[in-house]
């Protein structure tokens, strides 16, 4: 990122045994910012205090947090805050601190929504481990993220698909993936691998108050190749059509449209394309 | 730790984008000071070179790094070396670094040996999450260790023992497990979970060496509540007793007790005690 601030201060500088270095111990947020505003920045911060309480890591006080963030965003007209909670600098070992001194530390960056368009994407190898005291929350520990995106360099694939150890779909390397199959949205559930992301959360309101039957549970590989659509999602691209998986193709649905018009009303611009 | 070494360079501080902290994406060695000397030293270099080939992290020229490890060693007589080695600093994303520098830090912390007795442990809760990509890597994503020590405040108990999803014993949150039953020891593999602990790997050795019939397999709670001794490593202590887990109890029995012999005479003292 362009600039930081840590404990409100700017600089990017961090003592070296901090828990979010030697343990990944701790959680982050990627929040875009439209028009100078952090966008849906009150579902950010439910999920990060949300996953501060399950981590029992101490979270600054919320409404001054807040201020802050919304006062840094004012700063740049388009681009991406991240947002970084980690319990603190602490000695060796895993046992719990005495006195824990959160680091809470915010970066920006300039740079332009991306455009819709139907995207390819791949199968990744990397399994995504499932656990469900870590589910759901977006914690600094991403190693697999990083292998499975490594996997490949073909710059005409934008996204990795990554399942479980027992062939369930988790998500992509940095979204989150729903099918729709006969009207009906379905999106792997988040409770025992995966993140919570919270464009997700904001579509599946959305896919309610549409009248879209919707569910979250197991979605095999084969349910996801045999889906009448296929759009993946994050907080930077809203939704995002998969136009090809290896030798399958898809043309943005019906449903895959109206949530993204729903987006757009919303403010998630970036889904204003051409359905 | 006391005092860290950060690229060759004194100091203490990282940029909040190096990929250790945004990710986990790096990994780590504790290694022991005995005598001025940095304990099985060429092992922990094994194990952080294959780890850097696995995860594909550049690593630093390895007879210089081992000269310069071997000269701050000798900077104190007794004490823990923590070695960390990360991607470095990268702009945010998945998306592999064109240009990695990566980040080799070591810091130095004086600390006594601890004394030969027998352990209280627990069974964790939290799970150990399986995943044959990061398996037997000492990564630096190790939430779920944090959080399965955080299950207990009690300082009788030194030890927690987690298990995958399946059950399957896989280590301490800080030690390598193992089990005797009917002469023969047996540790959990590191192929799904875990970490091949430098001195696991020591133990297995003199294990061979000593005719005594050794096996990485899977291991069941039962089974661990079944053997007839129980025993657990890390590069610090060396070889440590259970003593009790719940209502089971063991003595330190004959194979545990000839294995500590075999790594006193390798130099871990601290396993010189009364069998």
């Amino acid at each position: 990122m362009e600039r930081y601030w840590i404990n409100g201060v700017p600089g990017r500088l961090v003592d070296i045994d901090d828990r979010g270095l030697t343990y990944g111990d701790g959680l982050f947020e990627t929040i875009a910012i439209r028009c100078s505003v952090a966008r849906f920045l009150d579902l950010h911060l439910d999920r990060l205090y949300a996953g501060a309480a399950r981590l029992k890591l101490p979270a600054p006080e919320r409404d001054s947090l807040r201020a802050q963030l919304s006062a840094a965003a004012a700063g740049i007209d388009e681009g991406v805050m991240k947002l970084i909670l980690t319990r603190g600098p602490g000695p060796r070992g895993y046992v719990p601190l005495q006195h824990q001194q959160p680091t809470v530390a915010w970066g920006l960056e300039r740079c332009r929504a991306q455009r819709w368009t139907p995207i390819r994407v791949r199968w990744c190898e990397t399994i995504a481990g499932r656990n469900p005291v870590t589910a759901g929350l977006k914690t600094l520990c991403r190693l697999e993220q990083v292998l499975a995106r490594a996997e490949w360099q073909d710059e005409l694939i934008a996204e990795g698909f990554m399942c479980d150890e027992q062939g369930q779909l988790v998500g992509g390397t940095a979204c989150n993936i729903f099918i729709v199959s006969g009207g009906r949205l379905l999106t792997p559930s988040v409770t025992h691998a995966g993140i919570s992301g919270v464009m997700r959360r904001v579509i599946l309101q959305q896919a309610q108050g549409a009248g879209i039957e919707s569910y979250e549970g197991p979605v095999t590989k084969m349910a996801l190749l045999d889906a009448d659509e296929v759009f993946v999602s994050n907080a930077l691209i809203g939704i995002r059509p998969v136009g090809q998986l290896g030798e399958r193709q898809w043309n943005p649905g019906p449903v895959t449209c109206k949530l993204a018009a729903k987006l757009v009303d919303l403010g998630v611009g970036e889904c204003a394309g051409r359905c």
